[in-house]
């Protein structure tokens, strides 16, 4: 019998995979300006260190390291992150981290744990393609929550609850993905009440939190929970390396245990190598100041970059970030972002344009623009030709 | 709010965990000899050997590796995959394989490209416990099917597409866990049939193949696959090492990418270091010698475990394999072996009852002894120690 694509599960059939994913397809064009990706910068990727410290953990527990482990994770990490999270303002222990193949995973285990077909998500709109994707599979209802230049809106978050009854909402606080907006710390705190309140699970992702250029810190939401409702996922795909899959979901007990039985039969436990690797970079002191030093360089490409909209129409608005990788701007109503995107691409420079990051579409005129896998030159060079095209 | 187990998903409300994993909790007991787990030898871990792999693919190609991978897997890989596949007769190309965390993650995308809550799943009974896990997960209903000395039974398999119409089939053919037994030529055949007559998909779980230790290897059954309805399994971490978590997932290319589509939301892509250290293994001509070495220890390990059985009652049956991890055992009817393992515990002997591998429970008399975590001196102790006890 000819193989058939009726066999695919329900929520699968419609989905045709990562819009991103096929735009980099295009980025292969010699000469290409790309504003596209999400990728750390190679100069960020520090491959001498990783070498030393991979020699370091397999010459001093080879055996465990290459054995067998153990699904909530390599325990000496575990520590490490209870240390590394303290520093957004979140207390907690080993027995409520889960070290997982980066926090795409902690997301995807999370839907797993809680989500049936029919459930109600709610997210920020426009939020990141992959978890858009995610709760797609897991055939969740995802409801849009209005975001301004401080975040998602706490009270359009309370009357959406109330109408919807969600079993979650999927919150990036920090430098967001795809806006770079920063959740302010009273939201934080009141999108903490709401989910204790009323008792909905709330996914804090937070992989740009330590990619900060200017201004403080703020606490991460889960410093504000209560009862437990807040999960907190980090990655260290944007501060080491996104090749090595290493992040963590942070959870209270009873929640994470059932994080841990999805993880048992998804992919028994997370690389041992990688896991001890970033854990050697936390606990020998490493990372804080590699991190000091990229943000420096980070910082450089996001001024270059603002400092680009000078060749743009007036009319383009665009968001301030104080960090993370992206900047979010807009055409005036009307224009139409994928069409700019196929002449620049056509002139040599590539972003996302901004409709895919949209649960229902629309929103033709927006578009995402990444500015840390460009030099400081290029980035001048692309937005003054992107600048033109408009 | 406090927090509530109801938030759940309704598949994961009633799954507690996997029982062999609560049993490596006794394990840490200091004296205890362990039949238990799966583990392999930690002789068989050759950690110089990774430690100067992962040396040479830093120093080689570091920046990619640290950098973000394409979800279809690093294509060094994806080529030695081909090439190593070629030895189970499988004839395929790049493009159908897909590097993953273990074969337990082939399996979970598997199961998420294409199973809807309420879709059957025939399985061999007894069979691996993680995989009856992960089909429960996805809320498949499981049919148990007959097997023998040679594996599952096709007539019985017929038989029960007829009744059942499952989607899937799922049978671990060489060396089976937990039995230790082999699919015949004749059955690869006839099931590579049944699966594409009928158009059910055919998983096929091989990780225990080149653990061969005596007799001819067989080809895959996915080498009789003709309208691509076999996908196969395979993984290192018994040939190389389990902590890496590299395995891989071959099947057609519109099967595969729906399983890439799941793997995007779920980790983005496999760990890129281990991919790289696996993919030079096999392509610097190590990974053969390799297992010819750790096959002739293995081989000793085994044969003292079936020697051992010298010290049981005459009417505990057993099987003999030619290769794997595992021998499987039966008391009389009307025995319990959980029973035996609640005493043998005692006694600083541990096993893993069989009941726990079978979908529907029962057959208390069986259980799984693993004889590759324990030299030749502590299975004639053990095994010696649980004859006296039975």
């Amino acid at each position: 019998m000819e193989f058939t694509q009726d066999i695919f599960a329900e929520q699968m059939k419609p989905i045709t995979g990562s819009a991103i994913r096929q735009i980099f397809h295009l980025l292969a064009k010699p000469g290409m300006i790309s504003f596209a990706g999400g990728n750390p910068s190679a100069d960020a990727l520090d491959v001498e260190t990783v070498a030393e410290l991979a020699q370091e953990a397999l010459s001093t527990k080879g055996k465990a390291i290459l054995q067998y482990g153990a699904t909530e994770g390599w325990a000496p990490l575990r520590e490490s992150i209870a240390e590394f999270v303290k520093t957004a303002g979140i207390e907690t222990s080993p027995a409520e981290i889960l070290p997982v193949h980066g926090s795409s995973q902690a997301f995807d285990l999370l839907l797993k744990a809680v989500i049936n077909p029919g459930d109600t998500i709610l997210a920020e709109s426009p939020t990141f393609l992959g978890a858009l994707q995610a709760m797609r599979i897991y055939g969740a209802n995802i409801v849009s929550l209005p975001m301004d230049e401080n975040g998602v809106i706490p009270e359009a978050a309370e009357e959406a609850i109330k109408k919807h009854h969600p079993k979650m909402m999927y919150i990036i606080p920090t430098f967001q993905n795809p806006t770079g907006v920063t959740l302010s710390l009273e939201r934080r705190k009141a999108m903490a009440e709401l989910a204790n309140k009323y008792g909905v699970i709330l996914a804090e992702d937070d992989p740009y939190r330590d990619l900060r250029y200017s201004g403080d810190p703020l606490p991460a939401i889960k410093s504000f929970d209560t009862d437990g409702w807040v999960v907190y996922m980090t990655s260290f795909s944007k501060l080491i390396a996104p090749g090595m899959r290493v992040g963590a979901a942070i959870a209270n007990p009873t929640l994470l245990r059932k994080i841990v039985i999805g993880k048992q039969s998804a992919d028994t436990h997370t690389t041992a190598l990688t896991q001890a690797i970033v854990d050697l970079y936390i606990r020998k002191g490493l990372l804080m100041p590699h991190i000091e030093r990229i943000n420096k360089a980070y910082k450089r490409q996001l001024d270059a970059m603002l400092d680009g909209f000078k060749y743009f129409p007036e009319n383009v608005t665009h968001t301030v970030p104080q960090g993370g990788l992206f900047v979010w701007a807009s055409l005036p109503e009307g224009a139409n972002a994928l069409e700019l995107f196929e002449r620049a691409v056509e002139n040599n420079v590539a972003f996302v344009p901004g409709t895919h990051f949209y649960a229902d579409g629309g929103n033709l005129n927006t578009f995402r623009l990444n500015f840390s896998n460009s030099p400081v030159d290029v980035i001048e060079t692309g937005m003054k030709k992107l600048g033109g095209l408009i």
